[in-house]
């Protein structure tokens, strides 16, 4: 019963066909099916069981170590039960990350021990540690302008803050840090790096994430203090004595491995060819379990396709939903996406990604043709009653694992979740189910369901095309 | 020029005398002074800057551990840095347990570590860990009721719940599981014990605690779940196959320690012999460095102390502030202090002490006799605009610590704090100074200089001698 409207509509939408031309249109029918699957989705329990599923039974993936293959085999069974029409995977290769063991003190003046992660491609130290004063910064900026000798064999200390926002800006603070302070601190001549954890929380629980070395630099160890210790360090400090620490780190790099991208594919029924694109990354740190980061974003967006698998009949274009590989350690899912189908690019008609938790989305934004800004605005009107915004004059890339198709010319289309509580979990042993709000996972669920239907089905295409936004800005 | 009302005040009441007998009486002038030391309490940074003080600078204070010695060290500098007149420390001897290292995995079916922490006084796993099936209890009761066949060669788990409330009674429920759940678990036969730990966070960071074997029962391995983990755990176990848990305890008893309580003291200026007692416990659990529980606690009577010290003269009776040693492995300070004292029981007036974090208190409460009453009601009008209302139908025991002395004799008053968010960080690594609110803080000073002043300076006592209060119910 509760698909006989749904059908009626769709027999009553099928031979409405739209004037040709360079405007993109969306059908009134549709966006009635579209608002039907909407509301279907508030009640619909598959993103939570995907995800707990994920979460439960495979735990932590970190990209290269033994869960990689246990999850792609998870997710590959999981995309077959749910009835995909296509499932493949597509190989991608990159340099495995091992962590063992690390360990952080105070020696002097105030032994203590330290609460710390090393970061993602950080190098070990030598078995017994590097003991050494500590020179702390309170930015990037300042580490930046220190003069070298202040660093000689020294530990340098980054502490910059971060304050949780809806839209999670302030990570562009904490990732800076993180991802290049070791790097400039190594060249320096620091022999390792300590950093605030990247986040907005006050929890003992580090904040990992990875780093990256500039070709030519000399990796140095590497790692985040959680927000209480870096606190605790900077009491110390401020007692004006010096202040002695050991660092103990057991990790590196382990070699290359190949993973891979798992597609599920449901077929279009009349330009099978063409698709619109969704997902998440199928790693995680090894901290925790990879709930909000990322499980929950292909558990949003199967959640979603699953729902149009259950109309009676397929769009017409296909609707494709990618379990990224490894995209914490440098998108290198997302990268080996856009080589494999840079060739086709104007096929890929628009994408979205979810990778900011599962906290309720709240804005939606795009990056499109001219001529599709209109039947984006219909699709926002479908999701205006979940309480989310359409801001025009932003781009919409489509996300992380998205950006290096979006760079070769896929459309994109953004949907911003709330990013207030991220922040706090984030790459840390707190990225756990119970993070996750099944409400709010829902209506990130409606949201993907209208827009990959409406896409899936808009007379028109977006404007994908080879370098097509290649002048898009960062959002 | 801030001391001169308090100066007139002192001027003019010191020549009234109350007619004698039974009733406990609060002078006018008296309450004035208390007014005026709440409101400068206010203020006051005393309590603060003695917890960041102790946290920063010793940090853990395991009992037992090294840092035993060191806390007390800095304590006795600091209560003759802040003026006391006296300043003294009783021997107090414990068993003690040292923490190495612990780790725990689900081992099947779906591999993966847990967050684990022992139970203080667990003792340590074979070198290999012990590696048995998971049977789970929902609670200490059906742990009682369960049939000994169940539990033999396995590791029993409890998965007692606790609601965060402003009274904190589900501690009750967690510390039963806690202390009792091991000793009885091993009267039934299983191998090893673990729970949900005691608290009411969704952090991945476990709460430890005691735990109690009781006389012939064989010491099994304990150790505490984060909440994460244990939902991990009840959602695989959830699945119907039998999940099997791997162990690793690196820890155990450690031998006979003396330590010390710390005692400071003003003395009185008329009757120096009776005192009014307050204070906290010097020791911590080992993760944090013991902010809210318990440096807060001496940081807030020491604060109470400080101002009445600054005082043009000092109060009638003596007032003391008590650094409790080891009252986390079983009270044994507060135990030793009433073994101490109880020969002179009459001379400890009234007594309070603070264990229950930083945050506002939210209700007095008192135990001490009938005539004694309206002098409690007038300190509780001197509280009340702190906030603080009087339960006067509830005893008041006086706090954790003083228990042993209020069992004794000693008249008992209790300031509630308020415990939603304590038994979040209680006992775990999450223990730290950033989860103190100084404005909270202040409010707990306010009532205690407020509540030592008007005891030592009431005409008549409050009850205390050999076996008043032998009939309180625990509150």
């Amino acid at each position: 019963m509760r698909l006989l409207p749904l059908v009626l509509a769709l027999c009553l939408t099928a031979p409405v066909a739209f004037a040709a031309g360079k405007t993109t249109r969306i059908a009134d029918a549709d966006v009635a099916v579209a608002e039907q699957l909407r509301d279907r989705a508030l009640k619909d329990d598959t993103a939570w069981d995907f995800t707990e599923g994920l979460t439960t039974e495979v735990g932590p993936r970190l990209a290269g170590g033994p869960n990689d293959l246990k999850g792609r085999e998870w997710v590959i069974a999981k995309f077959k039960a749910l009835g995909f029409d296509k499932v493949w995977s597509e190989p991608v290769t990159y340099p495995a990350w091992v962590r063992r063991s690390e360990h952080a003190e105070i020696v002097a003046p105030f032994p203590q021990p330290l609460s710390v992660l090393a970061l993602g491609h950080s190098p070990g130290t030598p078995a017994g540690g590097i003991t050494a004063e500590i020179v702390a910064f309170p930015s990037f900026d300042a580490l930046k302008a220190a003069d070298p000798a202040s660093l000689r064999g020294k530990i340098a200390y980054v502490g910059a803050r971060m304050v949780a926002r809806q839209d999670g800006k302030d990570y562009g603070i904490g990732s800076t840090v993180r991802v290049a302070g070791p790097s400039l601190a190594s060249q320096k001549g620091a022999v390792a790096f300590l950093l605030r954890s990247a986040g907005t929380d006050h929890e003992r629980l580090p904040h990992t994430g990875i780093t990256h070395f500039e070709d030519g630099v000399t990796p140095i160890p590497a790692a985040a203090l959680s927000v209480p210790d870096a606190e605790q360090l900077e009491r110390a400090l401020a007692r004006g004595k010096p202040v002695t620490v050991k660092l103990a780190l057991d990790c590196g790099m382990d070699g290359e491995y190949t993973g891979a991208n798992v597609i599920a594919e449901l077929r279009g029924s009349k330009k099978p060819d063409e698709y619109f694109v969704m997902g998440g990354h199928l790693d995680s740190w090894d901290p925790g379990t990879g709930a909000i980061d990322d499980a929950a974003g292909i558990g949003i967006t199967v959640g979603a396709a699953k729902l149009i698998a259950e109309l009676p009949q397929r769009p017409a274009r296909s609707i494709r939903v990618v379990a990224f590989a490894n995209e914490e350690s440098g998108l290198y899912g997302g990268k080996a996406y856009a080589a494999a189908h840079a060739k086709d690019i104007a096929k890929a008609v628009l994408g979205s990604e979810s990778d900011a938790g599962a906290d309720r989305i709240y804005k939606m934004t795009a990056s499109v043709k001219p001529e599709a800004r209109d039947a984006i605005a219909r699709i926002a009107a479908v999701l205006k009653p979940l309480g989310i915004d359409y801001d025009a004059n932003q781009p919409g890339q489509g996300g992380s694992d998205l950006s290096a198709v979006h760079a070769v010319g896929m459309a994109g289309l953004s949907l911003h979740q709330d990013a207030t509580r991220y922040f706090a979990w984030h790459h840390t042993a707190n990225d756990t189910l119970d993070k996750i709000d099944p409400e709010q996972l829902r209506q990130n669920v409606a949201a993907y369901v209208a827009v990959a239907y409406l896409a899936a089905q808009a007379d028109g295409d977006f404007g994908s095309k080879p370098g097509a936004f290649a002048k898009d800005k960062d959002e």
